[in-house]
Order: structure tokens, then C-alpha cells, then sequence
């Protein structure tokens, strides 16, 4: 009784991140492996371990891991498992969760404390020496401790992931997932502030008086527009370098993503119009970067419509957006906003975008649809008037992740002992991520690298180091050190 | 022309803290490693490495490695190396120095991060249902994140080691021995948090702004009378432990090792008069403890004299130890408060205490005199007054090192998700770690373990997590769970 295969329905796609290892209790039976396979696999899901950790004379004990769509696609699996005859589910273990478990970061000790001698070196009395020579010489504490290679990732959790405001200790394991990125992809010890205000004074504050311990502050997942505030007063008050990941990170990987895009379908940077859905915080920093590199034409949508500087009822950060924006200050929604566009970037929500108007846009449209995990258009039916079509999924093509920009820039930072983010970093940075995918590698489905790819955090820290170097160093004169 | 012994200066006992490889340039020749090593030796210096690194036909390079007393006795180690003929000193590394260089912490991903899956399950998208189930069940934050084993150790900067104000940056390598210290003993992620303030709300409000994050806040080397207000409001204001090392670790450790000392001079806690010089931070702690231990007769000597009820002009928390403290409401100086004193206390400063005075003690007089680098008293005069001699510093028996208590209390605490220190707990502890000398191992040279004994945080652990039960859980109901 099978169904053609246009009545199906479409199979839910997998993803490790909904992985599950059952424990079955069985009878012992030559068949019982490839029956728990198959009824797995007609579930839906997918097979990707199966292990018998133990064999009695009356009972095998099988591991089998597998992956599914959801969380009640998990649960469907292991009902259909249940209801295999002679098998016993014993116990479902979340992989995630068991990854979870205790943390994922820890801090280890990089010199020897095996002796007395290794403890009167590292610890008293002989720290007491290299204290006193950087109280004479703050300028050293880079040199002579974790600070020239250290970051706070620092939130409110107020914004977290597309979760909302969950607090800090939820938004601790993204944080810490923040860390092990950083050091993976960057060799950064990176350490998780997740803060108990949401108050922007007192996030500044706190951030301020905690900061000499850090090379850098990495800003994430804070609610606009209290972000802009903190970012802002954060950077003109510290010495250190103020990073908000969800606003210049994003902007970076958008800009170089854009430039690769571009490279594809032939046009320029200065001749494109671009549609900016969410005028939120990455949406602001992405039109700001945009504008820094040469984009003449954007605007911008939100909930209150495209913004415009005609408007008088928007907020005050929305109100400096249109100004930068909107050069002909029309209004009126997205579709308006679409016709005729070469280029739409959405930050915003899940399926503001219907694909057909993607039809309405101008030759060759290209697409970043980057909501999270839920993108603004669907992606199979975006793909038949895209040329060009990019989201923040990892299973999809052009993945939009800022994971190929942020430990390439603080590495920079950390690097160049920069006591500041500029705009020209930020650029730099874009143009080296774009340039990471060459001219052969470059094509409709690759305008980004791989976040694997161990050349894109050199690059792009190689890119900082360079903007951060003052202008008479970049041109010869190192004799005055 | 050798000098009688007795005219001979005293030679500087050298230190693994002042070590220093210096770099040789010589002409080959079968003599030159001894004529080093000698050179050394007749220095005062203590060889502890000759390597040769390079050998041509016209130069060798030699690296020496040698211990000096101190910075000054350095140089003239050097001095003696430059005289040799046929020698030239290319380079001197201070090996401290050296170690110290980048920082002596690193922060570790404890999860793959080599595949696509590893990214979905560590960071998006699986991360966002560890954060949802923590949003729904905060309770289970210590259990998914690093909140379960993790301390924040917090310092102003204003009293590090025996070297004063010297801020947070200066304070920094100190802190992060202290972390690399409590992975080493322990296996506890500790994290350095050094403030840009010494104001106490300011410390109080960031501390807790923080905490979400932490397991645990071990407060370090801020300078009386403040740190009491800052440990005092953060207790009463956070659900997770605040313990001041300075004050409780030193106290733990001075208990258990009176505790030994009154083991071999068969004398009971309740009957001794003990003196305290220094009423600072860890001299309040110490006597508080003390007293909770059962001691009746305490008088704590500092620059006012002995600290007495009936003295108005002491400030308000001397005043508080006063009224604690002197039964008989006695006045005067050191030695007065001494005359008859079965024990003397020393956490003040150095060469308060001339050696003769221990003569007019009562039997056995026990000295703890603990100031560093300088103790309290000449160690070498003071050895023949007094029966038990105990000091700070790791070059003379009875080592009162405050690594003794605090890795396995912060063991504890983690263990039992404490969310306040108790004296009960200090009390357990003092206790365990005085038993970890065994009454065969037990002598007037040995009254406090090896800091090395793995089984010592074990038993200040176990001690701690005992006192955090619950009464009714020690009672067997653990039925409720």
C-alpha cells in the first residue's frame, strides 16, 4: 500500500544537534540489529551508531544512536522502537544534553606545579616579583599574564540565540559554546560574564570595573536597543576592544557574503539596491557597514513598514536608521520595498518573505534570508527565483555564521594589542573573508568558506592586524619604538 | 686567606623564585663548565642546570641555571660569570619571568568541535534547547554549564601578597597562580576577576552582577577593614558560597596546625592563652575561629597595643575584636599581653617579636609567626626559645600555606551546591586537615601536612560536604529526593 511519492509527506531532515542513543534491552536474536535499524530508519530517522555493550545468555544490551528532526520526532523514533516485539527501551539519552553536562570549557594550569620550587615560581614568593615589576610597569600586564590573550564574552541574556530573553544562567551554555569556538578557532581563552541586570548603567559599570583582567570584550546576545548604548559607552570608556558579535560580526560575514555574491552575478557595490529586513541590532550594523564600503542604495523594513525619515513616530534608533537610509524617502511595505531590488538581507522573522516576490526583484536577485533556525522565506521554493540564496543553516548552502568572522577579529585585536574596533577593521576583515573563496572555488552555491576552513581566521586576523597598525608604522617608520 | 667561620657572612639562602639561566658565550676549552660552576657556587649561587646548547670550533654557548637569594644576589652571580676570562654573558633570563610570560592559565574546550555535528550540538542550533530546559528548570544550571564546578577569585587589588596597593593589573598574575593552584589541587575551573575599584558598593554590585556564572566567589587580598563589609553583603545577597581565603583559608589552616601543635605539647584548647599580633583581616578571622573552637583565652596585639574594651579610640571592627577578645580587659604592650602566653600568632608584620621575649611564654611556647616574606621574629634566634615554630614561608618546617584549605573547601562546597560557607564547615575542615598528620608522622617539625599529600584537599573536601548536609539528611532521610 504505498503511497506515490508526491502524497508523502516530506521527510523532517535530520540534525545532529536532535541526536538520541537508546538503550534497548533484547532477546537475544540473530535479527535484532537489523529490526531495530529498520524501524528506526522507517521512523525517520537516522542511523548513526549501533553498538552491543553487553551479551548474557537471556539478554543483549544494544547502544543505538541516531539522529532526528525534532524533539517529537525523537520521541516518535523511540516509540517506534517500544513497539518492536522481545525489546526492551531501557533508557533515551540526549547527546546533546550528555555534551552539556558539567560544562564545556574549563581552565587549566599552563605551567608546572609539581614541586616547591614550581610553586615558589608560579605563586609566592616569586609572583610577588612579577607583580611589583607591573606595578612599576602597567604596560607589561599584557606580556606577563592571561590579559594579552584573553576575552570576556559578556551578556544579559536578554536576546539569546533567537530564544528571547531568557536570563543569564540559560544564556550560559551559549556562552561557553562561544568559548570553545573561541579557543578552537583562534587559540583565545575566552570566558563566559553572563550578568544579572539588564540595566544598561549598570551592565557598563560592571563590564568596566571587571575589564582589567580581559584583552577584550566580546558583547553577545543583548536586546536592541539597549546593545547600541552599552556598546558605545563601553568603547569610549575602555581601553580595550569592544566587540558586539551579533551586530559586527554578522555585519562582517553579510558584507563579505554580499561581496562574493556580487562577484557572481557581475555587478558592483555602489550600483546595487539593497533591502535590509529588521532594523534591529544586526540589521543596523549591517547597514552601517554597507554604507562604509560603498552601498549608495538601501532601505530598510520593519515591523512599522520601510523606514523612512518622513516618519515621525519611530524610535530614536530607528529614526537615525532611516536617515542613513531611504535616499528617496519613499514608504510602504516589502513588497514595495522589493520591486526592483538586487539584493535582500533579512535579520528580522520567519517567513516575512514570500518567495514569489523574490520574482519581483531586479536580474539575478540574491537572497540572505538569515532568521534563526526559522528562515524568512522558505528555502525550496526561494531557490526556483534566487540566483543566489543564503541563510544562517548549516544545511543549507552559504551558510551565513559568524563563527568565520569573530576569532579571526579578536585575534587580530589581541594580536595588535588594539585599544579599539574600528571601521576600517571591519572591512578589512569582510574583504579578507571574501577572498578566502577564490576566483575557482567562487560559484552560486560557495560564496562562503568553510568555518572549518583553518586559512579564514588567519585571514582575517591578518586583515585586522593590518588596520590596526598607525598609519607611520604602515609606512616604514618603525624607528621611534 | 680563608676567614674563620664564625666571620664568614651568613650565606643567602637562594630561592627557585630568584632563578635565573644565563647565556654564555666561551672559548672551547675542558675547563669552562667547572670554572661556571664554581664561579657560581663561590657567588653564594645554587647550580641547578649547566647545558651546552651550541659547540663550534671557535665558541661554545653555555646556558646556567642557578638559584640567588634574592635580585641583588643575582646581579652579583652575573658579575662573577662576566669576570671569568674567556667569557662573555650574552643573555640573562629570570626563569619566574619567563614562566610568567602569557599568563600561566588557559581556558579549554572540554567538547569536540571537528564536524558540523560537533558545531549543532555544542553551539546552535542544539545549544538553544540546553538554554530552553534552563530557562524551564534553573536548578539544573550547576548541572549543564560550568556554574558546577567554576569560582570567580575576586580581587580590588588594594592588599596583594605582603606588596601593598597595587592594583588589578598588578594583581593579576597573583589571582591566576591562585586559579592555576585550584585546578591543580582541586580540578576546580577558577577564573581571575580583577576590579577597577576599591569602592565597596561598587565591589559588592559587580560581584553580584557576575554571579550567575560562578559556582562559588573566593575573595582575595583586599585590605581590612573593607573586605569584612564586601564578604558580609555578599553572603547575606548571593544563594552561591563567598568565602575570603585571607581571612577563613588562613584561619582553617592555623586551627589545624595549633591543633597539632597542642597535640605534641599536651595542651587542650580551652586552657591555652593565646596572643594575636595583627588585627587585620586574617587576625579577626583567626581569632573568631578560635574562639568558635573552644579557645577561652585570646589577646590580640597591633599598633594601639592590646586591643581593650575600655579603649575608645579603636576603630569599629578592632573594637569588635576587642570586645571579643581579653577577658581580663588587660592593656599594655606585646610583651606584656606574651608574659605566660602559651601561644603566639603572628599575621602583622616583620620583626615584631624579638626572639628572647618567646623566653617569657609559658612551657612549650608555640609560635606561628606567619608575616611574608619576613615572619614576626628571627627564625634562627627564635628556634631556642620556642618548642613549636611554625612561619609562611616553605624554606623552614611547619609551613602554615593557606593551599592547605582552600582547594578543598571550594571542593566541597561545589560538591554539595552549598550556597553558604558555615564556621561548622571551617571547623570540619581545620579539623580533617589537622588529621592528615598522623599521630606516628606527628613531631615539632611537622605539624601541618605536605601540600602535596593528594590526600589533604580529599579530606578538607569530604569534611566540608559532611558539615553542608542537611541534619536530616546525615539522619539517613534521604527518602525526600
Amino acid at each position: 500500500m504505498a503511497m506515490p511519492d508526491s502524497a508523502r509527506p516530506r521527510p523532517t531532515p535530520t540534525s545532529a544537534s536532535y541526536s538520541i542513543t537508546v538503550r534497548i534491552y533484547a532477546v537475544p536474536d540473530a535479527s535484532v540489529v537489523g529490526r531495530l535499524a529498520t524501524a528506526v530508519t522507517e521512523a525517520g530517522g537516522m542511523v548513526t551508531a549501533i553498538d552491543v555493550s553487553e551479551s548474557r545468555h537471556d539478554r543483549i544490551t544494544i547502544d543505538v544512536t541516531c539522529s532526528a528532526g525534532n524533539g517529537e520526532h525523537s520521541e516518535e523514533i523511540v516509540a517506534a522502537l517500544r513497539a518492536l516485539e522481545g525489546i526492551e527501551v531501557h533508557r533515551v539519552s540526549d547527546r546533546t544534553f550528555l555534551l552539556h553536562l558539567g560544562g564545556k570549557i574549563s581552565v587549566e594550569s599552563k605551567v608546572p606545579l609539581r614541586t616547591r620550587d614550581d610553586l615558589s615560581m608560579a605563586y609566592t614568593p616569586g609572583v610577588g616579583r612579577v607583580s611589583l615589576a607591573l606595578a612599576a610597569h602597567p604596560e607589561d600586564v599584557s606580556k606577563l599574564t592571561i590579559k594579552g590573550n584573553s576575552v570576556a564574552v559578556v551578556t544579559d541574556g536578554s536576546a539569546v540565540l533567537g530564544l528571547g530573553n531568557i536570563g543569564p544562567g540559560a544564556a550560559l551554555p551559549v556562552m561557553e559554546g562561544k568559548a570553545a569556538l573561541f579557543k578552537r578557532f583562534a587559540d583565545i581563552d575566552a570566558w563566559p560574564i553572563c550578568l544579572d541586570t539588564q540595566d544598561v548603567d549598570e551592565i557598563v559599570q560592571t563590564v568596566k570595573h571587571i575589564a582589567p583582567g580581559f584583552g577584550g570584550i566580546n558583547l553577545e546576545d543583548i536586546s536592541a536597543p539597549r546593545c547600541f548604548e552599552v556598546e558605545a559607552r563601553l568603547r569610549a570608556e575602555l581601553d580595550i576592544p569592544v566587540f558586539h558579535d551579533d551586530q559586527h560580526g554578522t555585519a562582517i560575514v553579510v558584507l563579505a557574503a554580499l561581496t562574493n555574491a556580487l562577484r557572481c552575478v557581475r555587478k558592483g557595490l555602489a550600483s546595487i539596491r539593497v533591502v535590509v529586513s529588521g532594523g534591529g541590532a544586526a540589521g543596523t550594523a549591517i547597514v552601517d557597514l554597507l554604507l562604509a564600503a560603498g552601498v549608495r542604495h538601501v532601505l530598510v523594513w520593519d515591523k512599522e513598514g520601510i523606514l523612512s525619515p518622513t516618519d515621525t513616530a519611530l524610535s530614536v534608533a530607528k529614526a537615525e536608521l532611516a536617515r542613513k537610509t531611504n535616499p528617496e524617502g519613499v514608504t510602504g511595505d516589502l513588497h514595495d520595498a522589493l520591486c526592483g531590488a538586487d539584493v535582500f538581507i533579512g535579520v528580522s522573522a520567519p517567513r516575512v518573505l514570500p518567495a514569489e516576490w523574490i520574482g519581483d526583484m531586479a536580474e539575478d536577485p540574491v537572497v540572505f534570508a538569515l532568521a534563526n533556525p526559522d528562515p524568512e522565506t522558505d528555502v525550496d521554493e526561494a531557490r526556483k527565483y534566487a540566483t543566489i540564496l543564503a541563510t544562517g543553516r548549516s544545511d543549507y548552502p552559504n551558510q551565513i555564521n559568524n563563527v568565520l568572522a569573530f576569532p579571526g577579529v579578536f585575534r587580530g585585536l589581541l594580536d595588535s594589542q588594539a585599544s579599539e574596533v574600528t571601521t576600517a577593521m571591519l572591512l578589512r576583515a569582510a574583504s579578507a573573508l571574501a577572498h578566502c573563496v577564490s576566483d575557482e572555488q567562487l560559484n552560486p552555491a560557495y560564496i562562503v568558506p568553510s568555518v572549518f576552513d583553518p586559512s579564514v581566521p588567519k585571514a582575517v586576523a591578518a586583515a585586522v592586524r593590518e588596520a590596526a597598525q598607525p598609519p607611520s608604522r604602515v609606512m616604514g617608520d618603525r624607528g621611534m619604538e
